[in-house]
């Protein structure tokens, strides 16, 4: 630590310990010293040692178990999401035969994870689109959608990579009685050949994308802390007809989330 | 409230509130019912109380000052970003005449607004590379870097809608002095335009997205509550050599920020 750092000193303690973490100094499962300890080695007050092990604990960094003190928790695989290259790429294979759309899901291509690696739920319900959900399709407040609800999760971790809520127009999606099934589901080709098999071709997807932290059962069903934030990602998807025909809310954890995009930039020459 | 939810009561008033705020029954400004008052409406502890109002302190909605109680804020001005879309229309710009460059500014064209309503900072400083930014570049640690630190501000808010530390190879830049200082800032036509003029073209363009708890100096600066998440975007520039040429790291206020994609497809028909 500099002497001139001008912050709180159970902040400049924090990010000492975080270096030791993040440094491998404090490996996983690796238990912290009591707050005694850590009193005395920072010279600080024990009001201040917890505060700096609370910031610990709002990074995700160290976990507390009930009467056993404070661990250093497992680094969480990061995962990058490359949405955009994939919408084009879901588009392309939207109308191939089902083995070749049953290769590869839309989760693998985002995050580069195998399928034997990936456990996929789904929950569908029909529920009444409240003033939101009627505004964005332009229906009446209280037109039938089809909520589905999906997590996705590694085998290797019980936490879910995200949670996806996604809408469609029941009256719509009627049209093909499999799609009502959530036991169809993971469908092979995902959501862009779930419409081509309803006549819809999408033509524009419009991502709207905010942080902010995590409502306490989103904290819960991502096993994050409540001070990790969550990327909140709001998909619209427009039909070739300029239709809103589906929206979803996707929840990321912000600790093991990078979004990323790649601009290639037209060349001068 | 629903007799069924599960959750804490303190969470289940915190959104009461919420919902209250946003629909304008309490309007910006207006005070919050004292912790007294709170307790007897929901019938609720008044530790319960608290954490209700923490809640929404975190959630950016109220403030409290020193011995005046909580207040209702006024909702910050909302900024779409359209950061993507933005490269190649700097990088058409960039060999363009002056007069016409200085018209529109990146951060307009980000955001949408207006240059007078926008307020701009600089400051430039020469420093060496970590070992973070010497991966980065590809050069040794200790390598000199020019780093330059942006704040822009609208003038009707205090508060910048961005902070931002660029950082470019300080022998490449220093072929141009102009480049050196900060004076020259804002820099008509942006970084693409300064590469330019040291004869660099860009090819592609990295963005990688993350969001976080804001560091305590982050939330200072950027006028947040320590609960409401900022967005970190990591930009990676890079020339039609290959060469890593500029890395940017943007920090957002998720309170107000929406980065906006828009993926066009291309039609089957």
């Amino acid at each position: 630590m500099t002497e001139r750092d001008w912050r709180p000193r159970y902040i400049q303690v924090a990010e000492d310990l975080r270096d030791q973490i993040l440094r491998g100094e404090l490996p996983p499962g690796s238990a912290m010293l009591s707050e005694t300890d850590l009193s005395e080695r920072y010279d600080l007050s024990r009001t201040s040692v917890r505060n700096a092990i609370k910031q610990l604990k709002d990074w995700g960094l160290v976990r507390s178990k009930q009467g056993q003190g404070t661990y250093v928790r497992a680094p969480r695989q990061r995962v990058e999401r490359r949405h955009t290259e994939r919408y084009q790429w879901e588009k392309d294979r939207a109308r191939l035969g089902e083995p070749e759309r049953g290769e590869t899901g839309a989760t693998e291509f985002d995050t580069g994870l195998d399928l034997p690696d990936l456990e996929f739920r789904a929950k569908y319900t029909i529920v009444e689109a409240d003033d939101n959900l009627a505004g964005i399709f332009g229906v009446p407040a209280g037109t039938a959608l089809l909520k589905r609800e999906y997590w996705t999760s590694t085998r290797s971790e019980d936490s879910p990579l995200s949670l996806v809520r996604s809408y469609l127009l029941r009256d719509i999606v009627a049209a093909n009685p499999d799609l009502m099934d959530e036991a169809k589901e993971p469908w092979p080709g995902g959501t862009q050949n779930q419409l081509y098999t309803l006549g819809i071709e999408l033509e524009t997807i419009v991502d709207r994308l905010t942080a902010r932290p995590p409502l306490p059962e989103e904290a819960d069903v991502l096993d994050i802390e409540v001070g990790v934030s969550v990327l909140v990602l709001h998909k619209t998807s427009i039909d070739t007809q300029g239709r809103v025909v589906e929206f979803s809310e996707v929840i990321l954890p912000g600790d093991r989330t990078e979004i990323v995009h790649v601009t290639t930039l037209e060349r001068w020459a």
